[in-house]
């Protein structure tokens, strides 16, 4: 069983790679959304970017849309059959630091909420367990730009460069993906 | 006859590394600059920028400035004896989303210009035609970083990534710069 | 005797990674932190990352502290059986390009103090004479983003990436670290 990191910049190609991946591997494919539900009604851009990549995976592909309980959701549904594609840890995260009603300061430490801690740290425990079916993370790469104005874009990315880190020392595979062409730091190239 | 894409992020190394590519071909170097000739004169940052990258261009290579119609111009110059290198790619994607009169809203989605999909249908169909002679293509990676506020920006770092997988895909190679090194992600290392 | 960088963008592992390689040298490491010792009164964010930098450092590393004469510093610092970490690059150009009292405009051509050009010009002179000891640089990835809005931000990003190459082609190693895993750009993979 194999955990896989897939990570790269906006538009890298990532998800496409990520997808080509999980359809190679001849195994029964769910598909993790992490996006909220009330993105589809919301955000006309959001709704826009989840359609681009609704039409592009096959249709017989189960998709389940979970935008916070991430380790449970895992737990559920992985199994020896299966390969979960999440798709992406860094809307899971921002999900998870900027929840209805969440507010943060301008400047100064950000604290963040109970049920981040609880969720990050729920999912590296379960990435420590052993494994029960093979999952691929996407993910974005997002702290190689200036670093942004902003106590509260700083702190995001903090946490998605450590999220980043932490998952990828879990995986078997990482690998960065820049103009739709596959880097691989750790595992097996494609 | 090779296609080959270069590119990485601000001050990277990339033009000097598809300089030196393009000048130890043993060709005739056409240099073909995407930079809008009135910069010249608006715009003494980019000014100087473009002063930077002349004053390190042999002397004796042609230099061809067009702004816009790019699949044009190289169907016009690509010949077996030459090698036409093109700086860049980022900024002829510029020139086409922010044409003089495009206004665009803050939020919402960005309905881009007509004739930014015809040039980059015709770039793209050019490099799926058989080859008439080596080009090499600079260009940005902007997607690394947070995602930028406002929706023109993420719009213009959308645009760039599609951009910079469509254009990989159909390169023979393709070398990611940084720190003024390169790393090879397709075709011959350096 | 052997020069090393070790870049990567915000959170990526790489203070991390150098840390390890210090120690694993076998050698006495002294660390040098070109945080300025100002930044832990004034600036609880900066006093926070400073702390969990240090936390992290075996306690038998000597530290010193110093924000701007880095060339004088590895002079006085290095020898043979010493490796000096210097952490990190691009707050020492931080320290240098945004001097108490140093003023930018918001538009146009940005004009650098002569201590910056001064101490960058000794840092690049010690590098071409001949190596007294093991040095590790850390610097940042900052390119790689949406080009910031703002002539000063321009202005650090370009010397900052002008400043990882210059770095970069004085050293007989240099490491991209990403998610924590690093990629070798030049010389001995990890």
């Amino acid at each position: 069983m194999t955990r896989t990191l897939v990570f790269g910049g906006a538009r890298s190609g990532k998800s496409a790679l990520a997808e080509r991946l999980a359809g190679d591997s001849g195994k029964e494919v769910v598909y993790l959304a992490t996006a909220p539900a009330s993105a589809h009604a919301d955000d006309s851009e959001m709704a826009a970017r989840i359609a681009h990549h609704r039409a592009r995976r096959p249709p017989h592909w189960r998709t389940v849309e979970e935008p916070t309980a991430l380790a449970a959701t895992l737990c559920a549904l992985c199994a020896p059959e299966r390969i979960v594609l999440v798709d992406c840890l860094t809307l899971w995260l921002s999900n998870l630091m900027f929840a209805p009603g969440q507010d943060y300061p301008d400047v100064g430490t950000i604290t963040l909420p109970q049920s981040f801690h609880d969720e990050r740290a729920a999912l590296l425990d379960w990435l420590e367990a052993p494994s029960t079916g093979d999952v691929i993370f996407v993910s974005n790469e997002v702290g190689m730009g200036i670093v942004p104005w902003g106590a509260v874009s700083r702190a995001f990315a903090d946490e998605a460069g450590r999220l980043n880190q932490d998952v990828a020392a879990r995986c078997e595979r990482v690998l960065l993906v820049a103009a739709g062409l596959p880097l691989a730091l750790k595992g097996a190239p494609c």
